[in-house]
């Protein structure tokens, strides 16, 4: 079994520094076990309560009735060393470290202290997680780090070494319509690190994809194996961070970690085949396409939606990250021209300007048709829709082309024909921004789509260079 | 008198193709005028009606018992020679060419009607905008080309070849905080072209930055001359789309412009000193970099706020940018030596990570106190404050020390002691995000910050680009 097992599926938890204070660790982590729906026992351990939250509350962990699997640390790290003499009593495989200030501040006796807790675990054949992390987001088991983080589970697996940075891609994937499998945050890596947690997860059949955020590796000789291996079955997804001299500083100061150079960092991990994002915005796009989209295998994408200005520019940035923005179909323009025999029918191309059409080709549904037309041919390899935020004449025409635009998009993924994404920029909104109807339906629509499972993506280069990077791991895989 | 005065400061203004329907230009010109407050007189056109919208309808123009200055033209592109030569005897200075279907479908007829006209109107001493073109958008006068577009001006002059782009740029600039002296969309470009309006928006009092989006230049000479007046007091924005060989046909569909080879351009626009953008989106980040920051003198950025990840991330995107992650100053290292002794307080640097800091220091105010500190001393030439999404003890605990932090910002803006800009992703929200708590609370946050003219970015890295450009810029002029 592997040695993280215990962690995601205890029998039985400790809180040690369980707390009444709302602004606690100890505090929040017992809470989340009760909010989220963790079945197995939960023991708070706190010497001076005799109960947190409604549980009876232990003085110290040998004082616990029974065995338990895995302990969520929040005392001060100068007690850490005590409570680990007390776990092989209580038969504890794996304790979370909370608990920080240990190497991290740059002080030597806490970077003693931290060396000294990784000797008594190792000889009492306790794992540990951290210190210095916030741990485990596991929705299906009950554990999370998050007070609000989604209670449904997904297929993303995730090893973070910076509990914040963990939290904002779980909150902007989530939006996004990502739900995730695992989500580890592991600090400092004293004892388990990323190369455990990365063989962890790509063992993992609930785990179908893998991101991870990377200060600094312990091994990168075994990393890098481990990598290797994890890529032939899974799209790796690697965020390194502390590139530069203040990044780098600032790992130091966050999680004791050593850079490495950039160079050497970027070509170890593309040589490995995993896929190197600079951004939590562009892993966010990544793991949009991975979990929405199925394999791409050419770079042939048809473009339909928005005026001429849009078609210009879509047609300029799918271009410039890579694709091709092929001709439309003889049958297309064939069809075009039955239909509408009134306009130049030679006038529409690819990208599709809608709105060069006459109404009766969006009464006619015209529009939906030559959609259906391209996902049916082998001309196109991706269909990408425009949705634009506007139109000319008012609301109660956006409101029903985009309508008409959304359910034409949603029918298409049903058939499942043809790769197909969205461009939808519901900008950053102020308050106000909430009650205006324009923000509100395209938010609606962009529910519509995501419940949909249809990738939808803020800008065209966001889209572009997403999808190229799976159209690239499709090539590789063929 | 510059020929476009009358199109901006019209004392009359008829639509030709004034109409009922409620999806036709002919209506929605008319509406807007009453709508945003048009003071001159209006006269519909419509030989079928005898009122449009509550007003007197006319036959035609030369039944006006009154001069006309300017005119908004709505009907067919077969019709418009016949209301060219009734335009003298009212004394008609411009002409906005709505009605499109020429040129830029392809058809030799279209395009040799196109030439009539542009003869007709030359013998005419009228002068065109459009033809294909959504026109003027002047708030201070009552013009406008969108149905709710904001009604206070303000000082981004802007001119679009196309009207969607234009309209989207006004949308998402305006989420943003900005407001708009004059915006053109000019469309074909058969008279009056985009040298006309650069330097009619370079001598306008009311612009203070140009932002363009061409598709094609008619001379490009004239233009690079222009341009490079205007860089000698504004900055001007140019984003050239029809870039690749998809964008150049779809350009050819749309405004019938010639593309000219990308490296031609962005050669030619760098050497007159504009400033050049690839997407919508960099020009808004721009946009909002211009109108909310004072010049930035140097590279020296100072970070502060979010955790250790958040720190590490933006430490990287800001020097990968150009920036330069300064040490803080030996006085605000001392301040935090003093203030929290209990804290290894070597262990602060730049980015400020507010996350290790003990709680006191937030109780007492020091990370508002180093972030004066920081803006009062030289040792930065730039500030920016990460605000996070989430924190991990709950609602309570984040929106106390958002908007703490918020405030902050707002109180030290008033000061203006030092450039001051916001990184915050309010995402892309879906209509069950408008109901979250989290997501309503930044909207408002977000809000706040715009309406105290802070410049608010939704990532680093756009924010990192936009304000290097504005740096680049201020050490040109200096």
């Amino acid at each position: 079994m592997n040695e993280l097992e215990p962690a995601f599926h205890p029998r039985s938890v400790a809180v040690v520094g369980a707390s009444e204070l709302p602004f606690s660790a100890g505090h929040f982590y017992l809470r989340h076990l009760l909010d989220y729906g963790y079945r197995g026992q939960i023991y708070p351990i706190n010497p001076n309560q005799r109960e947190v939250l409604g549980l009876k509350t232990y003085p110290s962990l040998k004082d616990v009735p029974d065995s338990v699997d895995y302990i969520i640390c929040c005392i001060p790290a100068s007690k850490v060393l005590d409570l680990l003499t007390q776990c092989p009593e209580k038969g504890v495989k794996v304790v979370h470290l909370f608990t920080g200030r240990l190497s991290e501040t740059g002080c030597v006796d806490a970077a003693e202290l931290e060396k000294d807790i990784l000797q008594e675990a190792k000889k009492l054949g306790i794992h540990l997680i951290g210190p210095n992390c916030m741990g485990i987001y596991y929705p299906k088991e009950g554990l999370s780090f998050g007070y609000d983080f989604p209670t449904e589970p997904g297929s993303v697996g995730a090893f973070f070494q910076s509990g914040g940075a963990a939290t904002e891609f779980v909150r902007y994937a989530s939006l996004r319509g990502i739900r995730f499998s695992r989500v580890i945050s592991y600090g400092n890596a004293l004892d388990l690190d990323e190369t455990d947690f990365l063989q962890y997860l790509f063992k993992d059949s609930e785990t179908k994809v893998i991101a991870s955020y990377i200060e600094g590796v312990k091994d990168g000789r075994r990393f890098l194996s481990a990598l290797r291996e994890a890529v032939s079955s899974k799209p790796v997804i690697v965020l390194k961070a502390g590139r530069g001299s203040a990044g780098t500083k600032a790992v130091a100061s966050h999680t004791a970690s050593l850079g490495g150079s950039r160079k050497t960092w970027e070509t170890a991990i593309r040589q490995a085949g995993a896929i190197q994002v600079r951004t939590l915005e562009e892993m966010v796009d990544l793991i949009v396409s991975f979990c929405f989209l199925p394999p791409i295998m050419g770079t042939r994408v048809g473009i339909v939606g928005g005026g001429g200005g849009k078609s210009v520019l879509s047609a300029d940035e799918w271009e410039e990250a890579g694709f091709d923005v092929a001709p439309l179909s003889p049958e297309i323009r064939e069809e075009i021209r039955r239909r509408v025999p009134e306009m130049w029918w030679d006038w529409i191309g690819n990208p599709v300007d809608v709105s060069i059409m006459p109404d009766s080709a969006w009464i006619t549904g015209l529009t939906g048709d030559i959609l259906r037309m391209m996902a049916s041919g082998s001309y196109f390899d991706l269909l990408v829709v425009n949705l634009t935020v506007d139109a000319p004449f008012g609301q109660a025409e956006l409101t029903a082309l985009i309508s008409k635009e959304v359910e034409d998009v949603i029918e298409l993924k049903k058939t499942g024909e043809k790769p197909l994404a969205v461009v939808l920029n519901t900008g950053s909104l102020g308050i106000k921004d909430f009650e205006d109807w324009r923000w509100k339906f395209l938010a609606e629509q962009n529910f519509r789509l995501i419940s949909a499972q249809i990738p939808v993506y803020p800008t065209t280069s966001q889209a572009a260079r997403a999808i190229h990077h799976l159209v690239e791991l499709s090539k590789e895989k063929d």
